[in-house]
């Protein structure tokens, strides 16, 4: 199989659906719309889980479970969410499969066994853990509920794309429940900020905080805050969100708390969520035209070593050396990988470790045993030099993070240099088709105009960012009066 | 809400489930067999899984992810695997809802979005991944496989108890491919291996290892290695099995691979799983009348610590100490909780700890701190003892260790008092509705037998033992010569 990609400049699309698949992250699966996840693909998403799960715990939430079906009569509870997701719900019917009695050794859905009530699998937990919750909550003692889960949740797309948009994806969800509707905001805007600390510190990935406009809230909440970062092509990608439910949801399922006073009064929500498509954000952030680049933080290996010999003698030599170095890496916590396959030539070796972004390759020939050296070569610059093996282990660890922090800083400035304030449609237009990124301008505040705009550019507004100062201006399209840019772009 | 448990001799299936419920382990759903596992009670899975999973990838697996569904097609690939669950299979059907005309603001299924081939919820996985093995297997260089996955299956169970038999649960599947029949084998047996391992150093569980017999195999594996475990009221649970799956699934799903000598073989197969059943074998084996009992292991807290005051004063000069305290014990690596709500008083914290297992509880009293000294109070055996301070760290971690042996030895002995040798089918009976447990005895190797004492008394064949010694004797039962015992019991 060759694994030559092809470029960013020929076909962004093709190149990222290609480097998915060669550098082994996940591939199509026979189901319509869902992906297997690759083990090499499945160990990045191991460590941002990690990450994640650490900074929810540190910031006092627990795990739990609740069921992957969501009775009917559960799931239209809550109006708005339901019709938000009714569009794209897997649904089953049956719970019995019988021997098909036209066809020999073949099996069909048995009529008889027909459930009752149909069962939506969850495409979000709300509505299953609010009906949960009822159970849980009676007084001011019982809040708040910081709980989150790590699941699969399937939603129907008609147009899937590995990790961006599957039919099923993995993510974990968080469900919080509140005495006061501030106590529920303070929540929300606390996730969205663990959001944007572990995706710009973790992943190396700028991200701006911002608040959605209507249009483009979760279905069911107040109000949606979000990280959104940008992609090399110019599009932004929606990396995070954090919901503010109001009483929405304790309003449909009935879930009131006695206060300190013994007045009943109904739960404040808050609902907040990381996916697989974070693969996605991580892939088009940092990957080139030779493959993946990972940032050490997320590299399953952050350190491969690759012996060049022609001797049996000398690959012995090389490893004994190797395995000194490796202990002494590992003691340190860098992950390592000693590479001595007898299969592939050193060049194989290298372009493989290429595409799937190793950070740091080490080669070790017979001159280096000679010189006391090894060869150092950077994924991210893709640049090598000759060091002496004395002090390889601060070495790597100062590398470290010094290809963390490059990956981030280029990012950031690639991201700053795509966000240009426009103040008239036409440039509006001319910017979204040519350099791409976020464009700051002024938008009236309806949803008349926002739509409007979506329909001749294709720009959505990724939101109205948390910082934003306030400025009077007229809107880029409607030329009615308005009190702040928010950020336009085309989106994943 | 009362927290006084039924006793376990007055019923032990009511005190079961009066168990998980009151020590917020786990509860009933609004979906018919689906539970919620609670904080509590998932924050003791994570335990299970995080040592699991470290356990796998020490012996080479990695982990990945397959689809939830799996096509109708696939799904009955595998004869003997598709005829062992069709009868248990939650069916989707349709992907999308629409409003009812006929009722406002409800949904309904909607009939033009019925799938053209209808797909199965998961009740295992080997299908879907054979399926996607075919496509990574080429050559004798791509094997083997180890791979795992950490997700939920459904199994539609008409009588469901939650851990013990769920309609959906979490689980472990590993997925190996490999060469050779005897590389599989030994796959099988070292993961059987290391469940029995996991479960009897870390779950402080004894487990008896063996194979199924043929009516006891999963379906579509040629042999089936266990782990059986003896819960304390004489009833077996099958703590985790291991399957051997011979060339089934390539053959089913045509995966072949070229060997060395550039011939094109069948690949070999392996499966095994454990899963949130594991929870119900840790209840069982260990709690007593007065709640759960936690190996110190499987602790989310190994050790709480109550606070005994009556002024603020006294409360400041004992969080002062308690403090050092736990700075001290998480220093060393123990989880320890402080436990200063001041909504509850001492006697009701103590309770709720007590039931909910957690293995050490210090108490801390205005008397104490004039004399230096703290209470100590352990789960298992229940016994209090008043020590001084100084050295409390290192009595603590002696005590961990301590306490973890207690449990395994205490369930080891109950379980070897409860394996009687049984010669004739009187005795069988009278043993089996007395004593219980397990019971050897001669089986003359045939499923007329096997199926006839099921019938007869329930209890069925739990397995062969591994170390079993071959001794010529006639038939428990039919009194045909037989080579030799198996252990029979009836089982959750």
């Amino acid at each position: 199989m060759s694994k030559k990609l092809t470029s960013r400049a020929d076909d962004y699309s093709k190149w990222y659906n290609e480097l998915v698949v060669k550098a082994d992250l996940a591939e199509n699966s026979a189901v319509r719309g869902c992906m297997v996840i690759k083990p090499y693909g499945f160990a990045i998403w191991e460590k941002i889980q990690a990450e994640l799960d650490r900074m929810f715990k540190e910031t006092g939430h627990q795990n739990a479970y609740f069921p992957l079906f969501v009775p009917k009569s559960l799931f239209e509870a809550e109006e708005k969410n339901a019709e938000g997701f009714a569009k794209e719900c897997a649904i089953v019917t049956h719970y019995r499969l019988q021997n098909d009695p036209d066809r020999a050794g073949k099996l069909r859905v048995d009529p008889e066994a027909k459930l009752e009530e149909e069962l939506i699998v969850r495409p979000t937990s709300e509505a299953i853990i609010w009906n949960t919750y009822k159970g849980w909550i009676q007084s001011y003692r019982d809040l708040p509920i910081l709980v989150n889960q790590w699941a699969n949740v399937v939603r129907w797309e008609m147009r899937t794309r590995l990790f961006l948009r599957t039919a099923e994806f993995l993510w974990q969800e968080g469900h919080t429940a509140h005495e006061t509707k501030s106590e529920a905001i303070k929540e929300a805007e606390l996730m969205n900020n663990v959001y944007a600390t572990f995706v710009e510190n973790f992943m190396a990935i700028p991200v701006i905080k911002g608040l959605k406009t209507e249009s483009e809230r979760f279905a069911g909440a107040v109000e949606t805050y979000c990280i959104e970062a940008l992609m090399q092509d110019g599009k932004a990608l929606q990396a995070g969100t954090s919901h503010f439910l109001g009483q929405n949801f304790a309003k449909a399922f009935d879930v009131k708390f006695a206060n300190k006073e013994g007045t009943q009064e109904y739960v404040w929500a808050t609902s907040w969520g990381v996916s697989t498509r974070l693969m996605g954000a991580l892939i088009m952030t940092h990957s080139d035209d030779h493959g993946l680049v990972l940032p050490p933080n997320l590299a399953p290996n952050q350190v491969v070593i690759v012996p060049i010999y022609k001797s049996e003698e000398q690959l012995e030599a090389i490893t004994s050396l190797v395995n000194v170095i490796v202990e002494e890496l590992r003691s340190k916590g860098i992950s390592v990988k000693y590479d001595d396959r007898d299969t592939l030539r050193p060049g194989a070796k290298f372009a493989q470790h290429e595409l799937q972004g190793v950070p740091l390759r080490i080669a070790i020939g017979p001159k280096d045993l000679e010189n006391g050296t090894v060869e150092l070569a950077r994924r991210d610059t893709l640049t090598k030099e000759v060091i002496a093996i004395d002090g390889l282990t601060s070495k790597v660890i100062g590398l470290m993070s010094e290809i963390q922090n490059t990956l981030y800083k280029k990012a950031l400035n690639f991201r700053d240099e795509h966000i240009t304030e426009v103040d008239d449609f036409d440039t509006f237009k001319e910017v979204l088709g040519t350099k791409g990124g976020f464009i700051s301008a002024h938008w009236d505040g309806t949803e008349a105009t926002e739509t409007k705009i979506k329909e001749l550019t294709k720009a959505t507004i990724r939101c109205i960012p948390m910082d934003n100062k306030l400025e009077s201006g007229t809107c880029v399209y409607s030329g009615n009066p308005s009190k702040q840019r928010v950020l336009f772009a085309k989106a994943y």
